[in-house]
C-alpha cells in the first residue's frame, strides 16, 4: 500500500511538506499507522509545478527515509503544487519508470491502490489506449496504465468523468475476467491549476483519504501554531494518512466521491464509475 | 550498439570469458572498435544454465567495467552456456527490465541492433503477442518484444523458422508505416543445449557478428596457447566483436544468415524472413 | 538495527536459507518482530565460501525483498557456508561498500550494531588500524573500521583474542569520549572452515542471537520435517532472530558469550574484552 | 579523467548549461576530444547556489547521458553559480559520496586528475585533516580529501593560500613514499559569491583548462548570437574542455596557475605549491 500527499497553496519549500510535520511522509514511509503493509520501500517520487513549461518529476528506487538527493532538492525547490507519493509494490518491478507521480504534457498522476488480477486484465486495457498515447507508456504498473486509461478518455477535458469512464472501463473489463472487486484506488491529478482527488474501490471498502481543515477555521483551533501564519487562505493538503495529530485539522473524504480544490470554493462530490460505450473513441486526435 | 557474447561448451568460470581475455567484452564496453557508438554503459546482463531448473540471468545498470559485484559473480559461478550482453540503449530507460539477455522458462535472448521507428510500430507489434504471454513482458524495450513475437510464433519447436517469421511480421508491420529499413540485428537465443545466432538487416548491411574457429583447428594454429588444450573440442564462442587479435580464430558470419552450435556438427543456414499469414495463430494455448 | 544469518553444514542453495523457511531473513527484512527498528531496507549482502579463492560477496542497495537479482543468484549458488545480512542504517551513507558481510583475504565478518557516538571516536579508531591494512577499507561504517582493528590486532591468528581486544580498544576510546556504552553487536566471522559468533555489549543489554540445535536432536524433536534428513548432523545455523517457529530448535547464545562453530565438537565460551596495551603492535607486517 | 564546468553570471536554468551548447557536458561524457580516457560513466554531480542556506548538491551513479532526474531538475533550477561534474574514477569505488562537487558549509570544490598512488599516502594524508573535520569525510576519493586538506589549511579563509598548501603537502608527502609525480589536478572552488579555479601538475604538464572570453568581447566577436544578449557583463564559464567550436570564445588557464571569477575585475595569478610547516595547525577550532 502506498502512501500520497498532495499540497496546494502559497509557495513552500517541499522539504515543508515531506519532512518537518510530525508524522509525515517519510516517517511514514518507515511506519505506517493505517496501512496494509508495513513499509514503503519501494521508491518514491515527486512532482511539482514551477519554472518550466511542464512539471518537474523527480523518481529514486532509493528508500525514502534515506534519499540525500531528496533532502537536497526539498530544499531549494519551492512550489504552490506539490505531489508526493510513497511506493510499496504489489508486483511489478521497482524501478524509476514505475515511480509515481507520472507526468502527461501539464498533467501528474498518483494513485493508492491496485487494479486485482492485473496481468489477466493487462492486454485489454492496454488495447483501449488511444494509439496516439499508447508510446508514451514507459513503465509496467497498474497505475500508468489506469493514467492512460484516463486519459485517453478525456482527463483533459473533464477529469471528473474521464476517471468515472476509466474506472467503469476498468470493472467492466475484470468483470469479463471473473475478477469480483476489480479496482481499489485513492487517486490525485492536476493540471498544474486544480487538484481533483478520487476515493472509490469495488467493494466499497476504499483506503483512507483526508483532507486539511481552511486555513481560517485552523488558525481560530490553533492560534499557537505559527505556521498557518504564513500560509495564504486557500492552502490545502490532501493526503492518504494524517500527518500530525491535531484535532479540527483533517477530514476524511467520504467512501465513493471526489474532491476539487482549486481557486474560489472547494467541492466534494459523489463519484460513479460509468463504462464508456466506445472505450477509445472519446479523444481527439492532436 | 550494443555487445554481446555467447559461449558453449567445457563449463568454465564466467570470468574466463568476460574479464580474462584481451580485448574483453568488459574492455570493448569502454572502447569500442567496430560499433557506431563509443560507449555501452547503460547496463549489462549476464545469462548461464546451471544447476537450478531456469537459466540463472543477472541484470544491472551500473557500467560494467567498474561493477564489483559482476566481477564477484563471474569469479564464482561456472557454466558450460553463457550469454553476456553490454548495452547502450536507443532510446528506451536504463533499468534492469530493460537489460538483456531476457529469460522466458528454459529460453534466454539477447539483441544487438534496433527495430527503428519503434515508438510508431510498437503498439501493432504488442498486439500481435500472444495473449497468455503478453503479461511476462517486463520492460520497454523493442528487442524483448522481438523476443516475445518469436515465442508467440513458435520459437520453442522450431527457433529458425519463428524468428524469420517475427522479422517478417516486423518488417510487413515497419513497412505498413512507412519505415524503409525496419529492422537491424543480430540475434542469439537458447534453449540450454543448442544455441542459435542470427545476422540480419532490412537493409542488408548488418551489424558484425563473428564465430570462434573450432577447437582442434586452433590447437593446431596455436600450439603457444595453453588455455586450449583445457578447452573441449566443441567449445565455441560467438561474439559481435573479435576478443582478440588471433590470426585464423574469427569468422565472419555472412550477411543474411545464421548459425546452429550443437552436439555434433554445427551449422551455418541463409535467413530469410517470412511474414506470417495469421500472426498470433502459431503458438498452441499451453 | 540489521539482521544476520551464518550457516554451516551440508551445501545447500543459499535460496534454501534466505527464502524458504517461513519468517525467513527476506520476511524479517520487511516485519521484524524482536528488533528495535521495524524495517530493514538499507541495502543487503551475501557472502559465500564456493569454488574460487577467496569468498564471494553480492552487495546491493536495492530493499533486498524485492531484488531479482538476489533470487536469482540464491537459486543457482551452492554453497557450505554462507553469511547473509540485512541493513538498517545507523547513519552513514546507503551505498553497496557499506554493505555486509565485508570481506579481506579469506575472512567474512558482519555484525549486528553500533559503535555509539561514532563520528567522534572514528579518527581515533582509523589510526588504531594497521597501515598496511588502513587503504583496504573501502566504505565508512563503524562495522567495517571495527572489523579491521580486528584484523590489526590478530583475527587470523586467534578470532577470539583479536576481538576481545578490538572490543576492549573501543570501550577504552569510547569512555576517553565521554561514550557510557561504547559498543553494542552480535558479530559473525568466519575463515572458510570455522565460524565465531559473538554476543556482547557495553551495557551488558545485548541484542538477541540464537544458535539451532544439532540435528540429531532436531530430527528426533520433528520426524515429519523431510528436509532434517538432507542434512549433515554438523549442519548449523545461527541467527540474529529464529527464523521458524519450531519448538527445541533454538537456543540463546549467552549474553557476553561467543561460540564457536567447526567441525567437531561445537564450543560456548565467555567473552572478555581486553583493551590492548599496544594496539597496532600486534600484527605482523606480511 | 573527469570533465567540470563552473558557471558564474546571470541566473540561468541549468539546462542551459548542462544541455544546449554544442559540445555540452554531456555530450563530453559520450566523446571526450581531449581527455585521456574516452568515456566518462562512473557519476555525476551538480552543485549550485539557490534559496537556501547551503548550496544544493544532486550526485547519481548512472551514466549521465541518460539520466532522467538530471534532465528534470536541469529545467527547473536556476541559478547564478553551477558547478557540474562528470566522472571517469581512477579506482575508487561508484557511489554518491563519491561524486562530486563536494560539499562543506558553504562551499562546493571539484577536482580533475588524481593524487598519484593513493593508497600508499592515504593515511598520512587523512592524519593530517582536522580531527574535527576529520567526521565529515564521507567518501573514499582522493578528490575529497584534497578538499578537507585544503579546509583545514584555511580554505574558508584564504583560498589560494590553502590550496597552495594543501598541493605542498601533497607533494611532501608523496615525494616521502618516492612518489616522482604526486599530484595532478584542475580544481575548482566557490564560497557562492566567487570561483576559484586552479591548474597545476607536478609534473608540469597539466590537464587542459579554459575560461570564457568576457561578455561585451563576445558579443562584438559574434552579433550573431542572441543568446549573448541575455547575459550580464560579468558572466563566465570555466571549462575542462571548451564547450563549442566558437573562435575567440576560449582562454586556456596557463600552467601553474589560477583564476578569481567574482564582482568586480576578474584575476589570473600564479600558483605555487607551498608545503605547510604544521600542516593541522592553520585552522583556528571553530
Amino acid at each position: 500500500m502506498c502512501r500520497w500527499l498532495a499540497y496546494s497553496g502559497s509557495a513552500v519549500p517541499i522539504e515543508d511538506l515531506l519532512y518537518k510535520p510530525e508524522h509525515s511522509l517519510i516517517d511514514q514511509s518507515l511506519h505506517s499507522q493505517l496501512g496494509a503493509e508495513t513499509t514503503n520501500g519501494d521508491g518514491f517520487g515527486i512532482g511539482w509545478y514551477g519554472t518550466a513549461e511542464t512539471p518537474g518529476v523527480f523518481h529514486s528506487v532509493e528508500p525514502a527515509w534515506n534519499d540525500r538527493n531528496l533532502r537536497n532538492l526539498a530544499a531549494h525547490i519551492e512550489s504552490p503544487l506539490v505531489f508526493a507519493h510513497i511506493r510499496a509494490s504489489s508486483g511489478s518491478a521497482i524501478q524509476q519508470t514505475n515511480c509515481h507521480p507520472f507526468r502527461y504534457g501539464h498533467w501528474l498522476w498518483m494513485h493508492n491502490g491496485v487494479i486485482h488480477e492485473f496481468p489477466q486484465v493487462k492486454r485489454d486495457l492496454a488495447l483501449a489506449v488511444d494509439p496516439s498515447l499508447y508510446p508514451e507508456i514507459e513503465g509496467s504498473t497498474d497505475s500508468e496504465l489506469f493514467f492512460f486509461l484516463a486519459l485517453t478518455l478525456g482527463l483533459e477535458d473533464d477529469p471528473p468523468a474521464a476517471v468515472e469512464a476509466a474506472v467503469g472501463l476498468i470493472e467492466e473489463t475484470g468483470r469479463r475476467h471473473g475478477v469480483e472487486h476489480p479496482i481499489q484506488m485513492t487517486v490525485a491529478t492536476s493540471d498544474g491549476s486544480n487538484v481533483w482527488a478520487f476515493r472509490y474501490s469495488s467493494e466499497r471498502q476504499s483506503r483512507s483519504l483526508f483532507y486539511s481543515t481552511n486555513v481560517p477555521t485552523l488558525r481560530l483551533l490553533h492560534p499557537e501554531l505559527e505556521v498557518l501564519q504564513g500560509l495564504s487562505e486557500e492552502s490545502r493538503l490532501i493526503v492518504s494518512e494524517p500527518l500530525r495529530d491535531l484535532p479540527g485539522a483533517w477530514n476524511e473524504v467520504p467512501e465513493s466521491s471526489y474532491g476539487l480544490v482549486c481557486e474560489g470554493q472547494d467541492e466534494l462530490r459523489p463519484f460513479t464509475p460509468r463504462a464508456p460505450s466506445r472505450p477509445t473513441a472519446v479523444r481527439a486526435t492532436p
